[in-house]
């Protein structure tokens, strides 16, 4: 009975998992779920799962939560309550699946106490790369990737040797505006950025798909988590997200894993690693599909995948300050106070602002955060 | 240093293995070649591998070319000659790429002995598949396949329990008539089913791709190489012949490897194996390869498919039946004694007068394999 503690069980990631959790009574157990504040909605998952911990983000929430679940179930609040959740809840592993930065912390934590992650929440990586891998070393904690591209590049590469790497190949849908002029992109809406052409996401992480700005961060994110400088790892825009990702080896083998655009794939393989069960997805029907297209990424009309490979390399506080920026443009695109092109306009201009740091801790971190997203703010009022 | 002895080293698949050999003058050293009669080739390769060990199967072309190299090479000639190279030549890797059923025995005799195989003659699993795995079981003898497709699968299972593969995908290229209407199979000629799409290979082997016939003996192997059933191992036609093949999990996971036509990329994989080193092949570009195809194959136009499939299922004596029938249809369409739909036509009217053997020997194979070229030959002659 493998024990899980989700971070983030009321959203898109979090719910799948609770679908392929459900699928498997005999194999796992949930030790805790957090949310926002969705009460109830974690309510119902409550009386499914029967977890001993809940956190709930919002004050307010939690109290009311605490009075209508059983006594026994210890809520937790705030991000406080998210680190005791993810330290304390004696889970073999930790799904982190809350979005943005509030993820970090609580990873950390974890991992420090040699906990195994399940890691969704993009941002941890992508911030604190150096410092989590660092810290997993340390401690033993092995960070498994549930996002499509990782999960399958992790796949790709079991039974191989890392220095047998030549390629880290992440596949790209390109978003909802592959097939968009340029000239187009001037007046697109959110409404038109938010029609993903494969995957059922959340709104944050759909607009990351129409920039590119998603596979920018996951570029980031796979250079911690296999290690590869960031000249091995390349783009290649395949618009039907069959093949989830690739590797390149040095004798030139290509591995690939391919499958049907479903969260749950990779949700599956992580929390049932090294073992592989029968899942509830639907197989792949290579015939109904026909057809694979690969076309190489236009850096020009998509400055969001530029801006990620330069902050990536930079490395430090580069990639803290483009993650924050690009949260700060996504919501005031979402709200409709910038139009789409500015979005990047905005990071780069951000990104121009900072003086990096080399080695930063975890406060300079938020430090970081803070300011990107108070420049984010005050250049938005100049664009 | 690894140590190889290569059965059929004058032809396409030894010349190839040398190639990369000669590569890795560190890693490998050639300990014995052998050829039909095509001396003044393996001459050639006897001065620049300095082989201990050589067999022509040429009782005559042995003797000229003993005399023509030097002494303290030892010259062995005809089957009990490629039996004692392949078992006395104190190789770590046997290679075994000779065509047809005289592969056999070689093979058998060195997985007695515990000597890991490169199998790149079909026929060995194919008329032998459950001596062999037997055998190699009992001696701890590794069963490597070369052949891109088995390579693929390997590939593909590394990393991974055997009991959580769903199924075996066979890419096909679909051979010289994928495109061709079946009423034009009727007249199609020699030159016509030599012209492969993609593969550069020998004559034998370009007319079962023609037939299909390659991709049925090619199931029959997987069925044993990978120990699974009939039912779970299926073929795709994919034309571009870049996915050399596939394998589903229970997960719905596929994994699939990848890479440009060329054989040489599954025999430096086989000879360095569980190592990938550098190889001369070129990188697959993916950009200019820009799309993948799939089709279902296509068992009426193909019945070479279905009689495989028939008899693989069928076991016992049947694929052996199936092999030599198909081996003297061949040579008969490229003499043009018979036409080119004639070749399956054949392989079934032996297939109907063959009254399986449950568990053949070795010596009843060879009775069957005389008994199916013979009954093919008397067919042919009728059709």
């Amino acid at each position: 009975m493998k024990k899980i503690t989700i971070l983030g069980s009321t959203g898109s990631i979090g719910t799948q998992t609770l679908e392929i959790v459900k699928e498997f009574p005999n194999n796992f157990e949930i030790q805790g779920l957090t949310c926002n504040k969705n009460i109830d909605l974690l309510e119902k998952q409550i009386i499914q799962f029967k977890p001993k911990y809940v956190c709930v983000m919002d004050k307010e929430a939690a109290k009311e939560l605490e009075a209508r679940i059983l006594p026994d179930i210890i809520v937790y609040t705030g991000l406080d309550g998210l680190i005791n959740i993810a330290t304390e809840s004696k889970c073999d592993i930790l799904l982190t699946a809350v979005v943005g930065s509030i993820g970090l912390l609580p990873t950390y934590e974890a991992i420090k106490k040699g906990i195994d992650i399940a890691l969704a929440n993009k941002e941890t990586l992508v911030t604190a790369g150096k410092i989590i891998m660092a810290e997993a070393k340390k401690s033993g904690s092995k960070i498994l990737p549930v996002d499509s591209e990782h999960s399958a590049i992790f796949q790709c590469l079991q039974g191989n040797e890392k220095n047998t790497v030549e390629k880290i190949i992440l596949t790209a849908s390109g978003g909802a505006f592959l097939d968009t002029p340029f000239d187009d992109l001037k007046s697109v809406k959110p409404v038109d950025a938010l029609k993903h052409p494969n995957w059922e996401m959340g709104k944050k992480i759909t607009i990351d798909s129409a920039t590119m700005m998603n596979k920018g961060l996951e570029v980031i994110e796979a250079h911690w988590l296999f290690k590869q400088s960031y000249d091995k790892i390349k783009v290649v825009v395949h618009p039907q997200s069959i093949i989830h990702s690739m590797v390149e080896f040095k004798d030139n083998a290509i591995m690939a894993e391919m499958g049907v655009s479903d969260m749950r794939l990779a949700i599956q393989n992580v929390i049932t690693y090294p073992k592989r069960y029968e899942s509830p997805v639907k197989t792949l029907d290579l015939f109904s599909v026909g057809q694979l297209n690969f076309v190489r990424p236009d850096f020009k009309k998509f400055p969001a995948l530029r801006l990620a490979y330069q902050a990536g390399k930079e490395g430090g506080s580069f990639p803290a300050v483009l993650n924050a920026a690009n949260e700060v443009a996504v919501q005031k695109f979402l709200k409709k106070e910038i139009s789409y092109l500015q979005i990047t306009q905005l990071i780069e201009k951000v990104m121009h602002k900072h003086k990096n740091i080399n080695e930063p801790q975890p406060s300079e971190l938020f430090a970081v955060d803070r300011w990107s997203r108070k420049v984010a703010r005050e250049v938005a009022e100049c664009l």
